[in-house]
């Protein structure tokens, strides 16, 4: 464990009831050293690939060891299993339902690079959950604890066994369709209304332009105030490594009356 | 105390102004180990009774000896009292307007079990208040303080003399209207739209119906996902341990068009 | 530094990106022992005065060494520098852009009273940020790691050069326009839609009236609940230490039709 039981949680539960407070509590009754950081408790009502996006673009800045507890359920309460990822640094508590697939998905996708070596364990193990488990909220009756247990230096075997079938997302990766064409896609939309592809610099020549329903955007900057008038639609690398399409003190989103999953299409010629 | 100083917040400030951060500062400069821990800041403006909900729905999962600060405070500044209540594991300060009534109300409900033995305290030793108190603003001045020095390990009744007629609200407990009919009532609404009922499992039948405005619910689910078709309105027992009327991937608030307070019928009938 | 190393964030990110974690992931890799405050994460977008507000208001409540990270950074990436101020009794880090300017203004105002002693450098060793400094979150890549490497003990004077033509907004006193009258200015608007002046005690007689818009406010009250009917609109002097224009449950806001940065006359003349 690291020595100061961090736990991070990330849930779609909204800040004015008191549901995270119950996993607070829950959490600290089982480990009273326990450091809570709360992520975001507002991920849309049961948006699993956007908790994923939120997950995914901030795990790395957080110490060794910490532990992320993250809930976004549609399925509680029904078969759906709970999982613990373990990876070389981190660990996850999170329902099988995809949220943690891009784990999975980094090491498959990473080459040269140092791999998360990501192992999946189901949640079975009822010694580890509330006393009394309800059907209808296990991030207080079962993420809570376990999450707490594991800060307490309970070892992942011990909360059910290994498995190799949890739920992962297929990752929608940029393809291309012609000599000077890319299919890419909007994969989240944050709340100044920049559009975040699913475009790294390793996706990309030096030059290129993206076209976005009828728009076509060419111009590509380093920082927001680069832009010379407010409302300019713009292509930036963001902070989460993806090329995201921006507007100066606007929302692109409102501009291009664009939504998370649209489709965009690069053009790879030299732009003139 | 507990050894670790848990300070749970719960007020109406909202999270856009200063007065959250301004209580946080108060505590830690009088207690700089505290923890605090947010459970809400956005109860609805001067509603008291949904904080008195909030509250009462998780301060159960909080560690023996964590301290509850809740600021609802519609009469700050006026000859309403401040108070704090001592039971056998927690401690409470609020303002005396009823917020904190459902302690002693369990105390009341409560036969067989473990009584929570509460005593309240007026908050009047201007000792253990900001040196400029304000008349406008008691969260920083006199809430958080007074917390803050109960867990550097002040006894309760070095804040002010024990008081036995702190404010009470009467719970509207569900009553029998007819041999095969319980008057009840609605009483919260949560982010999701979902209508928490003062019905609990020991005030009802195996088999009944619920009555809302011209609708009848039939349907009692053990979760979420197990309705069939979204926006279908069902009865689940609830993660507070309530009844509630809930709807599939809707707001029940919105496809009903119901309010906090609005009566219910249950039909005691075996359902055909 | 304080022995709890505490890190008060104050930032225009919002609550449900991955932004603000970013960041406490970033301290906490750097320094592990820092014990996390948020001041509140929702200032309205590159709103740099409202984020000179919120923090004036409540940076006094936090006990001394506290480290304030403050990020409303409009000029992110571009030559805008980045800033630590070193005062007495606190440390701020924030984007050189007048965020700040009021601890500058408070030692100038001040004249009996303790100085703030406050001393600007610029944040220019890389050696303190983030080893891949993106051009578009330094909130994550310079301040978070700044602010935790000064709560490790780093010395101010570390992280660059002393400057002292750090960018200060003039502040827009109220001034005397002929005998009875004096103008003066709305600086903020809260989340209840009280209207902040920026009229203390001090500038004020016993006696005087407000004339904002076609409405004159003469009443002067010491709390809300003083007012006899819902909607009345009054005066009273606030918990920031300002007059504010407010009702009894209502939003003055609506009411007034007012805005921040909207001028008000005072009459200072004996009320009828």
């Amino acid at each position: 464990m690291n020595s100061k039981n961090f736990i991070a949680l990330l849930t779609d539960f909204g800040t004015r009831d008191y549901f995270p407070a119950a996993m607070k509590g829950a959490i600290l009754s089982v480990c009273e050293t326990a450091q809570i950081i709360d992520i975001t408790h507002e991920i849309e009502p049961q948006n699993i690939r956007a908790a994923s996006f939120t997950l995914r673009a901030c795990y790395k800045n957080f110490p060794p060891k910490t532990i992320f507890a993250a809930v976004v359920d549609p399925g509680v309460g029904s078969a759906r299993r709970a999982i613990l990822v373990e990876t070389r640094d981190y660990f996850f508590v999170a329902p099988d339902n995809g949220l943690l697939s891009f784990i999975f998905n980094e090491d498959e996708n990473q080459n040269a690079g140092v791999k998360n070596f990501a192992r999946a364990f189901e949640l079975e193990n009822a010694k580890y959950f509330a006393q009394n488990l309800s059907r209808t909220f296990h991030g207080r009756d079962i993420f809570a604890p376990v999450a707490a247990h594991l800060a307490n230096g309970v070892a992942p075997g011990e909360f059910g066994k290994e498995i190799t079938d949890s739920i992962c997302f297929e990752e929608n990766q940029p393809r291309k369709i012609s000599d000077e064409k890319i299919e890419a896609e909007i994969i989240h939309i944050d709340r100044f209304g920049n559009l975040i592809t699913n475009l790294t610099r390793e996706n990309l020549p030096e030059k290129f332009t993206v076209q976005i329903g009828a728009q076509k955007i060419e111009r590509l900057q380093n920082f927001f105030a680069e832009a010379e008038n407010a409302g300019e639609v713009f292509m930036i690398f963001g902070s989460a490594g993806f090329l995201e399409i921006a507007a100066f003190g606007a929302s692109t989103r409102n501009i291009l009356n664009a939504n998370a999953g649209e489709k965009i299409i690069v053009e790879t010629r030299a732009r003139s």
